[in-house]
């Protein structure tokens, strides 16, 4: 605690939690397992099945990106707050399941995306057979759903680490970027719940379109963080 | 140590063990490994693949809900006595070994079970063909017999915590409500083999309906409570 | 260290190493890997390949009774001397590898020796489809070289924390220990390259038999036990 | 910290992180998962598949080997520094995907190398069939780029140490081995390019024998060992 939060934590964060917890430990285990099972392949057997390999690899990137940016936001809460009551544990374990659960759908849909934009589908077997337009809203309840879900979990983390700051005790910039962090989850659940209602409200042929609003996330982070910002400015001065 | 309860560790328990042990940490990639192994799929193919996918998601999420319960009894008995000794470490090694050993029969029952009560079977494919009423109450041995065995052991793990009470240095609230998990320990493993000679001395017609006596594990720890009350109250005055 | 020898660590040993070190950790994850490994089976399709499935138990039960053994050594090894250098990183590595390159053979070995006890081979398919007496020679040297491998591995990682006994502080008592722990590690590799020899000296028809010189191991810990006696005495008094 | 470099830590360095940090122990099982990826087979059925491992074992030493060199590297990175903050889990994260994504194509190279230096192939399956001698070149892309992005991600990793050093506390010397470490790597790094560049500029014939120039690492290591003793020599006098 005594070093730089240069090398250690966060500007707006003292670091609680320093030796690493059994919830913590189990969910490193699940994040890395689920990290393998994305991963797992087979052998290939000639030089063709070898160069073939970079489109898996691409959809494998995608998956992985995710999942690390899921772990970082759950490293991060633990290390800021150190909790291990039984709450945290079982929001934690509903966290691990949802991964577990959607971890070979993610990979259909990155799959599906690779293909799509790299050209891996022909005439022969074309996307259409995997995969029709009148299909797509569903992939948004699918996806959208999990997303909504995943940030409800963080919004109810943060939102008990706030209902404890003065246990845990935390000052008021902490209290303030916790704050910050609820509104931004609730943001994100709103934001797929939109997206996903859009998705069914819209004709068919505008359905594919409607996942470029997941680009508001900036929004949302940007008008939740000028919302802390200016919680911050009076207590200050 | 220093920190409230209700952020870390339990009412009636002061948490011993701070840092993960080895033993703690080879069980809890054991209990992970074994989430994952229930979680194992291939990718979906297609979006038929996809959206049948909810019932695996179901089913995993009984065993899911059933691993970390244990996990959760696990994390709980070493953080509250920190014990490494060889007795411990052999309980323990006999635990995993149950765990590992039936996650796949575990994983048959939740996707049968799933499978009768969303209408996965039909006429083609009836549930007879999986399993008939005359097998019911072999399953009974089979899955009592490991919830005996694993409150068996929790028994003896309680039972070894308790006999080595000074050591650890429990106070009377501690030595009391280690007792009562000793208690509840033995009662649903009572309880496991009365179902399973029920599920045998019972007509075949009623064996499906024997399984709803593990209700009954709330009146066990209800009665075991009282017991913990009655033993506490005149200590304290 | 301040609490009693009963409840964390050995009569004969101070344990130094308490937090899990680095290479603990990844050793740990390996041990549970090839468990989970031992463990994989797809899940049964009916009621007869549920009951079919206690003879992977016990072939699986053989299998983890080993690698916890095992386990079992390597955990007390690095919680006595907490060494993290070079030469024991390097030690470690090769075990771990053994263990990995061993998990399919070990396997096919129990599967086979369950199978032959249990009635499980018919006269349609014969063990000797599987196996030949000519051929059982030749498992003495798979199976023997691995045992003698890794007591030769033990022996090795003793013996350096016995060289550096000053610098880690042992006293007489541990220091005739550690003495003991190579010793016994010597006669079991010892003891495993005789059973080799036997093997392919003896006629065919007793080759079988051979195996049960394993059980030497107790006198081989007596012996050793007895000079590590001997040795301490004088010093004590 | 009081204790001797000889058994815990290094010459050169003071080791400053004691205990595990998570974006260590993520990489730990991620590491382990990959060794247990190349180790997957399945259980052999019969004396001659049991006999067949031997060429199996061989490949997962070649892929074990590399991967181990890989995790001390990482190891010692984490324990000399202690860095936990943004950009060593980036860049960590991004370490931990190359693991992933090519531990399949390591298999099939050291497989490949494997049969064909023990006569795994025959005329009916020549090597040909798998690779052919002016697909080679392809294959110093991979894999070069493969070698080129580790050591270029330790690269980063090491000048991020030095550009740091005031706030961890590193002493001259241990400044000086930072340095060494980043020179190490992008002369590895520059090494990979320039073998790539080879491949592709010399006849096909050649290009079997351009992976020897590899054999350089240990000049590059003498080159900056010998600056790392000229920067230091001064300074201590």
């Amino acid at each position: 605690m005594s070093r730089s939060y240069k090398l250690r934590g966060e500007k707006n964060f003292q670091w609680r939690g320093m030796d690493v917890s059994r919830i913590e430990n189990l969910s490193d285990i699940v994040f890395a397992l689920v990290l393998a099972l994305a991963a797992t392949q087979s052998i290939p057997k000639s030089f063709d099945e070898l160069t073939g390999l970079w489109r898996d690899a691409l959809s494998l990137a995608a998956c992985f990106g995710l999942i690390i940016f899921l772990w970082r936001t759950h490293h991060v809460f633990f290390r800021r707050y150190d909790l291990q009551d039984s709450a945290v544990s079982t929001l934690n374990a509903v966290l691990l399941f949802l991964l577990l659960a959607y971890i070979y759908p993610l990979m259909f849909m990155t799959e599906f995306v690779v293909k799509l934009y790299t050209g891996g589908f022909s005439a022969e077997s074309p996307p259409s057979n995997v995969l029709t337009f009148a299909q797509i809203k569903w992939l948004y309840l699918i996806y959208g759903g999990f997303f909504a879900a995943v940030f409800g979990l963080f919004a109810l983390l943060y939102a008990h680490a706030l209902r404890h700051a003065d246990e845990i005790g935390l000052n008021t910039r902490e209290r303030v970027y916790t704050r910050y962090e609820v509104e931004f989850a609730i943001g994100v659940l709103a934001l797929s719940v939109l997206i996903i209602a859009c998705a069914f409200a819209l004709p068919t042929a505008l359905s594919p379109f409607v996942g470029m609003a997941y680009s508001l996330m900036g929004l949302v982070a940007w008008v939740c963080g000028m919302r802390a910002e200016s919680r911050l400015k009076p207590e200050e001065t």
